[in-house]
């Protein structure tokens, strides 16, 4: 797809950890510009680039450095705007914005489970999209993007649930620190620590779960009836969400079913050429000591995820180890691939004027 | 149980991660007074503290530092060596060392699953200290202590599997570096990394679990038969192995009932006030943040091990975390354990001059 | 010196990563005892247990979690108090209690440099406490302990400059992030990196220095005259503060003059055996690799300087390494010895009604 | 300059961390095409994928990853070589290859200070390139890269040094484990530690730095005859060298003064647009929490070095903090960049066939 010109977009909430990265990410994007960051009502007003209190590895981009951060709420002068808002605050800002034309694409847990919003892993389940027709919007939209340690999970079950059902799913996650945001968690407690208790976090993987690898009917998401287990922890790593899972199958297969499962996986994303799409949306490594945070995170600009050492499992059937970026893939990315997707399957024309 | 006087003992292989942990922690026991470091052929004939790359937290003891190290070959002035050598060597240099009348306490793989060596974790099977009875090797004896993530896992088991029975077990560990010995991993390897494999661990936890939960009968373990999958991996931690378990019972219970079973637990070495037992061999937390390596690994000197976060498992049953050092309760401390109890019931007084 | 009963005393600020030190190491303290723990009026009336972000490696001691917080305003039913509070509020509070006859012993910043208010380091400075003398506050006082990469630098100079005269200072230093209180330091901030700069540190290093190695004449501290350069780095290191010093001196002395002067330095609290008084305040280390945080800082309980390194400069004229526990040595440690000598000194009995 | 083909090239010792380096940057360089890959007689016959233990955070190239290693001698199928080779062994092996006719660009310590071989910073010092002239190897010549620290350093020196005089240098070091090799420092050494002390290190950073910022004079390099005293220090960090610098010139000069040195600093590499020059030789920062390991030793590709924070120095004149990449800038990176000055000098020419 070739635009004419790139799409103005907004980021609200641009000064905390996911609202740098989408700066980051979108610093060079093919088809979105930024046009406006916001900020809560305290930092409004201010230059982004003297409030931001920046932690990525690259530098902040000058141009959106000198920007002048506005309040969280419309009118802004773009049709697509981003979400990294805290949850405390996100779950009304983003209504207002959709009530008022505008396509929210959030990465705030606030309206994933509402039944009409997608939740979208744009590999998964791009067909979920269509919920936002249901949504009392008019020309806008909330599209949400799931937690951070759920995408990770559901890209390598996605293939094996469609060919040979999930029967059960446990699942043990090392999640980095970048995940708790900023200032997220002190140096004091993650230093030669584990953390084995993230608020919600296993709560969130159990039910979204379920919903993005859910069947739509008649306009709705019947939820997956696996069942799922998560126990989340807090390592020492700065990038990266490594999980090991445990499946059993409603079907009996053998090893290289599964690897076939994964290597014949063929999504929408990587047949549109979307910008954001990684070339393999998952990759298998054989060698046991993959994957691994500080070698494969950023595989794929940080949108593939990776997988390894597929084993027999004593208790269930087959065990395996997943590891995801959790800001990219599993936040901005994520995000900004969905909203791809959305522009791709022509979702910002219906609303150019309001004639579609 | 009060010595008119101390015990001598020897250390093989006194200047890796874990001869560095026994010489710490025997430095000022009560019962054991270390007269003999033993070293490779390359270091013996050293002085240990010129030779020993020295990475414990405490200060090396002086009169330690001044002992010039032997060769790892009997004779030795002692009757009760504990072994802290590499598995690369450890098979034949115990074996030898036993064949010479010499009660060897060993921290080593390479004894472990045999039939007739007790794989000793004192609060669990003291029983199976008999299995010494059954070695050819006169008043010689060979007794061997777990893998460091094992001896974590059976403590709070022991007392479900006792209580309920054990149907089937999944855990997954982030385990310390320390566990990998000296110089072990690089710092380029795991700092800011999680490596999701560590080589025959998984087996050892699968296979060592059954024979430590099993049953003595007619002077043979008849192992556990409860079905139990391990994935382990390394994590930026100093000392102390988090484990994630999930349980199966043979009978439905409450986490009160769970919770009474492990504070009711009295073992031997608590009963007989070994020095080396903690005051609670297993400690359970209500905040559902612990426990935590950094704040817990040091309780109970070490010995206690600490768990967390009982609740229900939506695959299996049950579903808690398990935290232990597993440099002392996992390993030096744990052969001091083992070593205590078999004195205490008389092990050494069987050899000493052959007429017990 | 023997009491016969141990002295109440309060915890101002104990939720803070310095109130929690102070709580650590007052809880087996055999003459104080601590009766009230204050916070700010959000925290006042919570119960300390379920309020503190407890960081500290030793368990939170079980009727101290018990306490109630009180606000940190008169009365509090003891004659003295710890100071851990925050400098944005410090100043005040610790000037009224002082005003109500309480002795304040402090760590903040605020009154450091008053010219009636010691800045003790009581094995530098000791004579210093007479300054209480000329302050405005009855039986009340103000005593002060410097900034915590101050102390260690401080203790090894003292025997220099004493001996030789001190005529230039160079100290480069790389501090935990415990010194950055709680939460202080996000994670993502200081893993995999150095932080060159410390708001106020280096100013803080250089002007209190010259007070601290400052001579008393006429009721009054004269300054030290040296010239000292500070150079202030965060690194990614939990406890222990490591400073690499160059010093030029007015007379030319060999190392052995300088080792001699160190191992001789015998100060009052090693001389009256106050409880936190290290055996010796300074040890120095031959191994070119020491000293170092994770292997010296808790030397003498975590009150012993440890030295090594010493060399000629090519630029001053020695240099060499210096390691102190920041939160120890260098914050509540170091206040509680310097409120152990002001009891040994007499100054509760003087405010004990007045009659003393 | 455009090549009409690539220059094939052969790694030394690639199985290293600076081996690993070189292969990472030729991987994709536009005019060098790696061609042999060697290693010590243990590996040789090896496929390189699956003998070396990767690090780097991008993935091993697929094509070298295939390729199989040899011994690390004469012939090699090249002109031009880059030495990774351990010091224990470098010396003899690039002898060899020198007097075999081979160009050997190399960052091992032992040829250094040679006084016929270039110690060479491309942006410092390359008329010192010349000396090559007076080697003993024909066509054949070595030139030398500095110490990872010590390049760090002079970058930023040179311009102040040529307009100002440097009479006196005061250089703290702090770090990055990469620097120090595979597997280098175990992960128990330096987690939560400072190492203050590197093996030969300072005086490396001291002899070095008057050998590159020498004069070059009738054939001959006669040294700086500034005092230079450098103290180093490993902390935990994974790359980027961090240092803090004092310094007394012969001059009194303004800060705007050396600011302006540095921004009208142009050298050579840069007028020549080398491949790996970067855009900026040295960067200055005015975020006084700048610059940070994880934040700037990625810039210019690794190239840049970063400056901050230059203010008076109260014992010497100036003080300031410098940070460059240690395996790039300081190593291989480094390295390339003094081939590619070769290169474009014609230093390959006129060994091509020997009529040059």
């Amino acid at each position: 797809m070739h635009l004419k010109r790139r799409i103005p977009v907004a980021i609200l909430g641009a000064t905390g950890s996911v609202g740098q990265k989408f700066v980051s990410l979108l610093a060079e994007h093919p088809w979105f510009h930024v046009v406006a960051l916001t900020a809560s009502e305290r930092s409004a007003g201010k230059v982004y680039g003297q409030t931001v209190r920046w932690v990525q590895e690259s530098p902040l981009p000058g141009d959106l450095a000198q920007m002048v951060l506005q309040p969280s709420t419309p009118p802004l002068d773009v049709r697509l705007v981003f979400s990294a808002l805290d949850a405390g605050v996100a779950g009304d800002i983003e209504t207002h914005f959709a009530q008022e034309g505008y396509v929210v694409v959030s990465n705030a847990r606030n309206h994933r489970m509402e039944p009409d919003v997608p939740l979208l892993v744009p590999e998964v389940n791009p067909d979920h999209l269509a919920l936002v027709g249901r949504q009392p919007y008019g020309h806008g939209a909330i599209i949400t993007n799931p937690n951070c340690s759920t995408i990770g999970l559901v890209l390598p079950l996605k293939p094996l649930h469609e060919r040979f059902g999930l029967k059960q799913i446990h699942v043990v996650t090392m999640q980095a620190v970048s995940g708790a945001g900023l200032p997220g968690l002190s140096s004091m407690e993650i230093s030669d620590n584990v953390i084995p208790y993230i608020h919600g976090e296993e709560a969130k993987m159990e039910s979204e779960s379920k919903k993005i690898l859910g069947t739509l009917k008649g306009g709705q998401v019947e939820l997956a009836d696996f069942d799922i287990s998560a126990q989340c922890n807090r390592v020492h790593v700065l990038d990266g969400h490594t999980e090991c899972v445990s499946i059993a199958l409603h079907e009996s297969v053998t090893d290289q079913q599964i690897l076939e499962a994964w290597s014949a996986f063929e999504p929408e994303p990587q047949g549109r050429l979307l910008p954001s799409a990684p070339k393999s949306a998952i990759e298998y490594f054989d060698e046991p000591m993959h994957p691994q945070p500080r070698l494969h995170r950023n595989l794929g600009a940080g949108m593939t995820v990776s997988v390894g050492r597929l084993r027999p499992c004593p208790v269930l059937d087959w065990k395996f180890v997943v590891l995801s970026h959790n800001t990219v893939r599993g936040a901005a990315g994520g995000s900004i691939l969905a909203a791809e997707l959305a522009t791709a399957r022509g979702l910002l024309d219906r609303s150019d004027g309001g004639s579609a």
